[in-house]
């Protein structure tokens, strides 16, 4: 018998309200927990297992890379670093660089000290403002929490640093905008806030808007980037061309990654930042099996293909539980189903895990859905009839 | 021929100013670059490769962990973390628990919002003023960077969060306290400050004073931590209590991750922090097993008799310099020379290089030597005559 839950209780700080659930092994979107039970796994550990769990390819390149070199420094060349690089841009089609660090959060921590840097002249910051929105979620770290639009983050670990300002939509940016704004920072797809896919033509639009302005504009693909919105990334699908884009979760397939990439090069200078770890042998290996996977998968059509059978299997559990859900939300594999009333949400997810399927919830009242990317359809059919038996006993 | 210097330069941006060197391979503290050149490392990646390049150990740990599992969430119970959370409390002999990051700077953060959070009372944070020393570096997000007393790590991206008041040396600090003060934070051994080990004596009375105030006391153990001043702590050598510990870089042997571990059990609430990808199934097995390795060395007494020899050796190598060095510093593997003349630092580094030694600078005028902690005697022996062709040929 395991005695994790007892050295957790006694060791870990209790930031986390964890499910009662253990798991010890994985292959796919298969998971088994310590008590032997099987699960279908719908959200790949908030997006970041997007090439599903034990994935052979990943791990042969990871066991090759770290028998020859885990780490050395950013202070010397790191192969894997610039092949990732090259792939990470490629893939974008965007005339960019990067800078590669450990987590979404520090990856915005990036963002915003380029747009920082960017606003300086003649030594001194005259333009340093960041508009971000309500529902926004980027990150936990001091600044990123208040970059973050939710009040509630807001609490306890001050004084925060100024110079954020909250939009409630898309609509209200330009109103805001003054002398000192230097960037706007948004997610294409909120995740936290509840699974929100914004409106492409108005984020055409604001894009428009910011351009003629000289205002930079951020995109957070954290979540929504490496494919999980059926491009590389969500900025593709939107058809706009970002100054600074930051991705993390699903890059690595699982190893602590973040990136921040940017139009504009030559911003930083060498000692304007800096990570030890940041895209050493091991998690820029990982990532670059990640992309040539992700990249193979969806020029074949497998990602369409597999996307389009979700949506089509979410879309029909959504009808025939018209008394639970009322609409599906989403793009890709980054999808939500609203919830009538939000208490049952909690209900749901424990159901269905007792069921053998782990779904995610997000903001209020979204039950959200990031399986891996290269789920199969036999997984998927798996997963959803025991979601329906979950919903079915409520 | 490999082109990565072309991809880099293309593809990556320009916050560091790379030596012309780009490693392949390595074991132990050997290294080998694309050119097939050898090299003995005194560095371990800023003292992160802590139980050598490609060590058995851990990446058998690695492969056996991701081939069941490398990430699922910290929703729900991690075995690998709870496991490692034990190992690093009961090797610190401190009543703490711990909560998982993924960088040093990310330590950090959680370090100071324990502290901001513990100074906040009925809603309101009254407490929130840290001290930090002028000579001090505490990571590279806005928050850090304004906590690192160093001033010209005050630029380009503020506004920076006000609360951070920075005293001259330890024997300052208690006229800067106020009524505001929540917390004093300290490297024990400043890394990149110059290899500076502060005095023990001092630190014990500082300890003693803030604990009496109930002030707390914050220990950056990022560098110095997990065996690299000869205990599992530097904050053991020094035989105080800290209130906070943050361990980052030699925790993993290269996989990214960071910790935060505090006494104060009962700050942090659910909801109060979090993390993706901190703690999770890949980056805290390998915590394990370096801990492990680690554990039994220091217990065998290998890890003193390798210290002994290396500082041995060290201390000759200055004495047969007195033309370039001045003094030998550190504690423990973390040593450094003062170079007589700043200027030819950078030379002496590069000489190393071509001579096949890797070696570092910290702060101005310091010579830093971080070997992996189970270097060999012949492994020692080596650099040293690389290093003294290094010299003498200046």
């Amino acid at each position: 018998m395991s005695n994790t839950k007892e050295l957790d209780k006694k060791y870990i700080l209790p930031t986390y309200a964890r499910a009662d659930v253990e798991f010890v092994s994985g292959s796919g979107a298969r998971l088994v927990d310590v008590n032997d039970k099987k699960y279908i796994d719908f959200a790949s550990g908030i997006g970041v297992v997007s090439v599903g769990h034990a994935n052979k390819r990943v791990n042969d390149a990871i066991t090759k890379q770290i028998s020859q070199l885990t780490h050395t420094s950013n202070l010397y060349y790191i192969t894997s670093q610039a092949e990732a690089a090259k792939k990470i841009v490629e893939s974008s089609g965007y005339d960019m660089m990067c800078f590669f660090g450990n987590s979404g959060a520090e990856a915005n921590e990036g963002a915003i000290k380029i747009a920082r840097k960017f606003g300086e002249k003649d030594g001194e910051v005259k333009r340093y403002k960041v508009i971000t929105l309500q529902n926004s979620f980027h990150g936990r770290t001091i600044t990123t929490l208040k970059s973050t639009g939710q009040e509630l983050m807001h609490n306890y670990f001050g004084p925060y640093p100024d110079g954020f300002v909250y939009a409630n939509d898309i609509a209200q940016v330009e109103s805001l905008l003054d002398n000192h704004t230097v960037a706007v920072m948004i997610e294409l797809v909120q995740g936290e806030g509840g699974v929100e896919p914004l409106d492409k033509e108005r984020i055409q639009a604001l894009a428009k808007m910011l351009k003629e302005k000289n205002i930079l504009l951020i995109v957070d693909e954290v979540q929504t980037g490496v494919y999980r919105t059926g491009e590389f990334l969500a900025s593709n699908v939107y058809g706009i061309e970002p100054d600074i884009i930051t991705l993390a979760k699903g890059l690595a397939g699982g190893v602590p990654i973040g990136v921040v990439m940017t139009s504009l090069k030559e911003v930083f200078s060498p000692g304007d930042h800096g990570s030890t770890f940041g895209g050493n042998f091991l998690s820029s290996r990982a990532a670059c099996e990640v992309i040539d996977i992700l990249d193979e998968y969806t020029k074949s059509g497998g990602l369409k293909e597999i996307t389009e059978y979700f949506n089509h299997k979410l879309q029909e559990f959504c009808n025939s539980h018209k008394e639970v859900f009322t609409s599906k939300v989403g793009i890709g594999l980054m999808c939500g189903l609203r919830v009538r009333d939000g208490d049952t949400l909690a209900k749901i997810i424990s159901n269905a895990r007792d069921e053998g399927v782990i779904v995610l919830r997000a903001g209020r009242n979204t039950l959200r859905f990031l399986p891996p990317l290269t789920i199969t359809k036999e997984e998927i059919d798996e997963g959803f009839i025991s979601l329906n038996n979950a919903v079915t006993s409520l």
